[in-house]
């Protein structure tokens, strides 16, 4: 049994149980923005060889926790080691974003696609958990993460990032039986990496829809959605005793998609900041915990003015249980990281306000 | 007094009136998608040189015409205009988007800002906009349009594009007084300018807030829309004996704001894809008409995908008046123009349904 935690103070709040005050932690947290990152990263040669190395990826997970008063750390890796798995040919060029050599866009380049066994394929995932977690000695909680199937099919189908997603839209339009017959196979391998992190020791998934909001309602419901309420179908849900819970975000939806995603049986639902985060508590009905949401630039703004900010999103929230404050998207990476030490040391000191009745 | 309309079903659906089909138009529909447009533009030497020419600026304006039954022209031109006028140095570099060579980030840039008079310093666009008027003949009616002052705002700030606008956001949170002082600036400047264009010929005026939906519900209050509520009721809004329509449009914002644009005094307002036109009728509760929303990625897919997905738009809007169609943003530049035909085949043939009361 590994050690208890010291810190559970997110995973409670996750399952809406009372705590003292507002877990906090940032996505991309270990990330750019950091000098000790960047140093890693030249030393790893490339992002991939970042992501591909255990040590590597142990080192700059923890990098921001060492800074911070952070209540939970999260893997480090990207979202297309499932495509890099698949034998897509998986480039990041420097500037460019991510590149797949051998892009999914016929029905026969999608039934060439292999089952994968993520603790083969993607082992140095795994390995990256484990050790992180021995690492981590139970300080805080370890979050694994995937890409929603939708957002990793963009860029299956795509070949790279995408301004208007042209061809998996032409896809979703005029071939929907065909893009669902992919996003199958990325839903399975999905659930596959998820649970195979969980038993590697994630405390806690996260899938992340980065994409899901260039989507008609309509489309988003059948195309991304569905999907990721089958993944949360599939999670292991308790392990070592524990609950795990799963957060799903999509980024750019609004109230009625809030609802949606917390129809789906996950524990919480991450917020971008372009929604009130009273408005989605409303949407959401008490179903699940919200996480969220200040506008990743509010940290362009001198410390006072983020004390500021980060009270109002605390205030939007409310009183009670079941809010992790986050960002509403990744943190830029020209950001000063004394901003983002602004940004934890305020909720560390404003938000148990919010949890008298606690 | 200039021609009477031959069709006027645009104006009239705007202003809810009964009308025998839905009108229809596309957002950029005279852009870079039709071969006759590049060719205008290689010719013009440069996209500059084709906004300041009233003579190619006509010459593209009319050409979707020519190939489409389309209900309504829109003129030609940029809503960077203004910057340029100001003198900020706007540059269009090949494949690389606008840049502002003098941008305006303090309060002594912001002072500096000179005074316009539409006629003489964007003298170019009024003469374009008489030119297409007497070129139209009354076909169909013509509309003027600027950028928000946001929106503009962001490219004077910037420098040009911007993925996290972190030098406006960072005034916006730390120097709000400033950005608001700007902003009074740019929306006294589009007032004169798109009262200068109903003066030339505009028989209805559009406001594209781009960039509005990258703000918090709060900031974009504050920022975005009431900017464009004060253009709201600066405007000419009868000339020759008509009224003048306005439309507002904010890319990236659902319901709540639809329903803050739409209590503006605004006659329509745009609708992106991501919302159902059903809740947006709904959030604006009959105050206004509205614009939209076909996913302009439809267009990828065939033509009889193309038609379906136009009768789901109209469905979704359901009886009645006050619908104009569109596509819920500017057409994308390698759309095949058979593609854009057949979605306005679709709304002529597949519309009268949806207005047999009328």
């Amino acid at each position: 049994m590994p050690a208890p935690l010291a810190n559970d103070l997110f995973l409670r709040a996750l399952l809406r149980e009372p705590t003292p005050r507002t877990p906090v932690w940032l996505m991309r947290q270990a990330g750019r923005y950091l000098p000790e990152y960047r140093a890693t990263r030249a030393r790893a040669g490339s992002f991939l060889g970042l992501c591909t190395n255990p040590d590597y990826a142990c080192e700059v997970t923890l990098q921001p926790l060492a800074r911070f008063p952070l209540d939970a750390a999260i893997l480090f890796s990207d979202i297309l080691t499932i495509p890099h798995a698949l034998g897509l040919g998986l480039e990041f060029e420097a500037g460019e974003g991510p590149t797949l050599a051998h892009p999914v866009r016929t029905r026969a380049d999608i039934d060439r696609l292999p089952t994968l066994d993520p603790e083969r394929e993607l082992r140095y995932v795994m390995d990256a958990v484990r050790l992180i977690r021995r690492e981590l000695g139970g300080r805080v909680p370890l979050i694994g993460f995937a890409g929603s199937p939708w957002t990793v099919g963009t860029y299956v189908v795509e070949g790279g990032s995408s301004k208007n997603f042209a061809r998996i839209k032409a896809m979703l339009y005029g071939s929907p039986a065909e893009l669902h017959r992919l996003l199958e196979k990325l839903t399975q391998a999905t659930i596959d990496y998820l649970n195979a992190q969980i038993r590697a020791g994630a405390q806690a998934v996260m899938v992340f829809d980065t994409w899901g909001g260039a989507l008609s309602p309509a489309a988003y419901a059948e195309f991304s959605l569905a999907y990721m309420a089958r993944i949360v179908q599939g999670l292991i849900r308790e392990h070592d005793g524990q609950r795990v819970p799963a957060i799903l975000f999509t980024k750019g939806v609004g109230g009625d998609q809030l609802a949606l995603l917390a129809a789906t049986g996950a524990d919480a639902v991450g917020v971008d900041w372009c929604t009130d985060l009273n408005d989605a508590r409303r949407a959401v009905a008490g179903k699940v915990a919200l996480q969220g949401n200040l506008d990743p630039s509010v940290l362009y703004a001198p410390p006072a003015v983020i004390r500021a900010e980060v009270g109002r999103v605390l205030e939007s929230f409310g009183q009670g249980s079941g809010h992790v404050f986050n960002l509403g998207h990744g943190i830029h990476p020209d950001v000063d990281p004394a901003h983002a030490g602004a940004m934890v040391a305020a909720v560390h000191e404003l938000s148990p306000a919010y949890h008298r009745g606690s």
